[in-house]
């Protein structure tokens, strides 16, 4: 019984493969680079969680054509990553770190190999309260993307979505991998930096609050911790 | 008014391209290497029919983690291409030259440019009946992808997936192309070869066929050509 897991390298995604190994798949772990600024500290997180849980099955995948595409500020050099609390939109509702319709390209990778590997689940560790109104973030897109596979790939291919921590608070992220001892000290989740954490930009200023919330201490190492999150 | 059509190098994608600029679209032309044996020739005729309709706007983008993917006779080199008449299957109802979910890992990359574009369409040459099987070219498999795109790109994007050649046979592409003046002489459809077509492969098998029920002379030049197709 074999599950696809999607390892970003980050908090979210690391709990999200403890939850398939939880569940008693076999996991072939996927990463995948998309031209973002900390692409290369991300893979490293990638390997440190596989080497932690003796994940062999590994598949990285370059789509850095996303960045030739553009229109978005993780891999759009031009445009600034916004502080968390003034974020800048592009369009009406969506944050200039949008990388248009990103996960759908990542899951059809995904979907290409657990085909080939008769996988039965795909595992994905999206975050629909902190993922900043991303449309592809969302449940009803998931749906909508099983049934995609339904009809996309060969008859004998049955490839459910599953998304464990689409409903969690960062606090219950935290207190989900202490529970479970997910490798949280291996993740790696700011947006800016490569050595230590920003501290500042959005995506580390939800990981301290998901910590502060949770009463645990972030064991990686920030540039500036703020005080108040 | 803008389209992003899929231009592979081949009869269907060159018709579609036609109707496309026939509809009164800008073209954007996308074109996708996926690690195929053919796949310096396919980008050629991709160059040469841009040229030919003056078509600026090109992204050709490489996805040929699919070879490392594997599981196909296009990508992987230990299977060998079957003759048409007589295919092996590696599943069921599946031909060897399937990729897995290969036009969903080419729409997403569409969408995402189509989003960055504000294009409202894009075209792709996807044929039923003589697309042996696979499920990614069928209709119902595009309506699911539209409601993918719906779901999962920002509330001002809408998207169609126009497929205007889906329900041709291969005699009405040849028609069709002859009266739009689609320039079929710059196409290329072979599997095996990239100098002369070989005129025994399922690809070729097909586009002779085409243009010997259209009662047209296929203008590009084979090593063999077949007297009964």
């Amino acid at each position: 019984m074999t599950a696809v897991v999607l390892l970003s390298g980050g908090m979210d995604s690391c709990l999200t493969c403890a939850y398939a190994l939880d569940a008693g798949f076999d996991v072939a772990a996927l990463h995948v680079n998309y031209g973002q600024r900390t692409q290369e500290r991300e893979l490293a997180s990638f390997h440190a969680i596989c080497d932690h849980y003796g994940i062999a099955q590994r598949l990285v995948v370059d789509i850095s054509h996303l960045a030739a595409i553009g229109g978005s500020s993780l891999t759009d050099s031009r445009i600034d990553v916004a502080p968390h609390s003034s974020l800048v939109t592009r369009h009406s509702s969506l944050p200039t770190s949008y990388v248009p319709f990103r996960n759908a390209n990542i899951l059809a990778i995904a979907t290409s190999w657990a085909e080939v590997l008769k996988a039965e689940a795909i595992y994905i560790g999206a975050v629909e309260e902190d993922s900043s109104g991303y449309p592809d973030c969302r449940d009803s897109f998931f749906d909508a993307f099983e049934r995609v596979i339904e009809e996309g790939t060969g008859p004998d291919t049955h490839i459910k979505i599953m998304r464990p921590v689409i409903h969690h608070s960062k606090q219950q992220i935290v207190e989900e991998s202490m529970r479970l001892a997910a490798p949280l000290h291996l993740t790696w989740s700011c947006y800016r930096n490569s050595d230590a954490a920003c501290g500042t930009c959005d995506s580390c200023a939800l990981r301290l609050r998901g910590f502060q919330q949770a009463g645990v201490e972030d064991p990686i190492d920030y540039v500036e911790r703020p005080r108040y999150i």
